[in-house]
């Protein structure tokens, strides 16, 4: 093509390039010198990491592969950020309650608004499933969804975790940011595949892990498109669930977003487990990563490191450690290899 | 953060920062000197474009936009490449027919199938908009995502267009694929956002258009995680419709996939109006281009050019081209805008 060329065209083209993609590997190879996981600790695990990223970006080797095909999913509740004692969206949800129930008053009189608002944490337990999906249904969906947006960061920007009393926001897990950083040095596309919802991960994702709103597979429900009372076109989110983004609903949802096979998966439960097994199932290079919730001094312990039979262990059984051993699927221990949790403290 | 650096971290760190993207938006203006869209000709439509990307790429201007907010949204039939004198895509369902009945015997007694493989076109031409259902059902649906990825690049490998008698992957209008550079080349992110199936564009855009699968939004049917007969993983495609992505259901995807509102949108029928004005009714700089088919001799003609009513017209109404034109979208005349059509001759 003749058009004209200017310097950012001319960086795309050349990093797009086999020939300087070698440079980019070399010196991503290089740069392990200096340690770009430093708050990995040397082990299994981060030596899988360094051997997959140097093997998959070389060129010419037996397991290189190509910049466009280089694309990395991670779970994001238990794998990115802490998901205990309850996940961050929930208590979203119902921190939402008391502004829900001042926008329509009348929901102050229903059920379930009814025992939230009481503020009766003895109640409040006993919720219902069925009460829970109505509280999710009321707080995630019916506005715009710029309103939506609006409205996470606000409650991101001033809600705390219960233990560390900190924003939810800090209980980011520093390893993973490095791996993320290190993943994209080495050309590859950074995802989130959670089975939170979609739009209330977009809401932080570019801040907080560098990865934007299309790059964020999630929970989704369906958006209708309508005009606001001054005629500005709005997309109204509706109670209607499109994807269930856990479990078979993982593979199922990187199809729908993303189109192709990932490289590389990341996740923590038995939410990930076919997100891992279509990952690794692929030609060429693959791998699968599990996070291993070990360390209640720094973070929690739950799953296989109890030692529980797998009913009691929560989302991370016993049957998907003997699954990951047997398949290859790294475990990370917490405890082992990460000499460091988050980036405020241990 | 203390990890290592690497030079494509750093260059695209550098990318990212205002700065840089300041000497980048120099080096485009610069660079229209030498033409970035040769195949347009001078005229409001080209200019409008140059002025569109030097102003939202200029640090500190008025009409600034930040890097990662550069979405570009592109319809595919009629606006990247040809669409008459039938979508491609249902020519390829079509060309399916034989090889299904040929995997399937039993369907070659069972209409509409029947009738396809009868080669009688007065009879294909009665054809009802149900068989048509069924056609494209049988022929898009119940396989694994791979295999009709392979199924429609070999396809697309041998089949040629009636009038050219070229690869339907010729079809492509270069004035539009100079245009997608130059847009990618002042940092916006390009995708296609076509009533078409999600799957059959992703077959090929990266490389017709350079867009990768995961910027292409779809008409999109759901996928099941499933195992084939050696127990490997797979995902197949499901009669089931997730997105109509059509008319409204343009911003319905956008949002889905993408996540915010584009900043320029092109189109060219009145399944590209709601996108055409979602996108512009943000805030900021935004814009909006309308193609019109104007040329009969190098394409087709058809839509307001003809001067007939709606009824007549097909896809670009009137009324379109009236409200473009009230709105200050921009109607892109093939004949009077476009000084070559295609890579490969006029």
């Amino acid at each position: 093509m003749a058009e004209g060329m200017n310097r950012r065209h001319l960086l795309a083209g050349l990093a797009a390039a086999p020939i300087l993609s070698g440079l980019v590997a070399s010196a991503a190879a290089q740069s392990a010198g200096s340690d770009p996981l430093p708050s990995w600790s040397d082990g299994p695990a981060k030596q899988a990491i360094l051997t997959f990223v140097r093997d998959t970006t070389k060129p010419g080797g037996a397991k290189f592969v190509a910049p466009e095909e280089r694309i990395a999913c991670f779970d994001q509740d238990g794998t990115l950020w802490v998901e205990k004692p309850i996940y961050t969206q929930i208590v979203y949800c119902f921190d939402r309650v008391p502004a829900l129930v001042k926008a329509k008053p009348a929901l102050a009189d229903e059920e379930p608004f009814k025992t939230v608002i009481s503020g009766d944490r003895a109640r409040i337990a006993k919720l219902s499933m069925d009460d829970l999906i109505k509280i999710v249904g009321a707080t995630l969906t019916g506005m715009d969804v710029e309103v939506f947006r609006d409205e996470v960061l606000n409650w991101i920007a001033q809600a705390r975790d219960p233990r560390w009393k900190r924003p939810y926001t800090d209980l980011v897990f520093r390893p993973q940011i490095e791996l993320l950083r290190y993943l994209r040095a080495g050309g590859y596309k950074t995802f989130i595949v959670t089975g939170g919802g979609q739009d209330f991960v977009r809401a932080y994702s570019e801040s907080v892990y560098g990865i934007p709103p299309e790059q964020i597979v999630g929970t989704a429900g369906a958006v209708k498109y309508r005009y606001d009372a001054e005629g500005k076109p709005i997309l109204v989110k509706e109670p209607k669930l499109l994807l269930n983004d856990d479990k078979a609903g993982k593979p199922e949802g990187i199809h729908l977003v993303i189109g192709r096979r990932p490289r590389f998966a990341f996740g923590n439960s038995s939410g990930d487990r076919e997100m891992c097994e279509y990952t690794t199932a692929g030609d060429g290079a693959r791998m699968a990563m599990l996070l291993l919730h070990d360390d209640a001094d720094r973070e929690y312990a739950y799953g296989p490191a109890q030692g529980l039979p797998d009913s009691k262990i929560g989302t991370f059984p016993q049957t998907l450690y003997h699954e990951a051993q047997a398949k290859g699927w790294s475990v990370v221990s917490m405890k082992k290899d990460w000499n460091r949790v988050f980036a405020w403290g241990a």
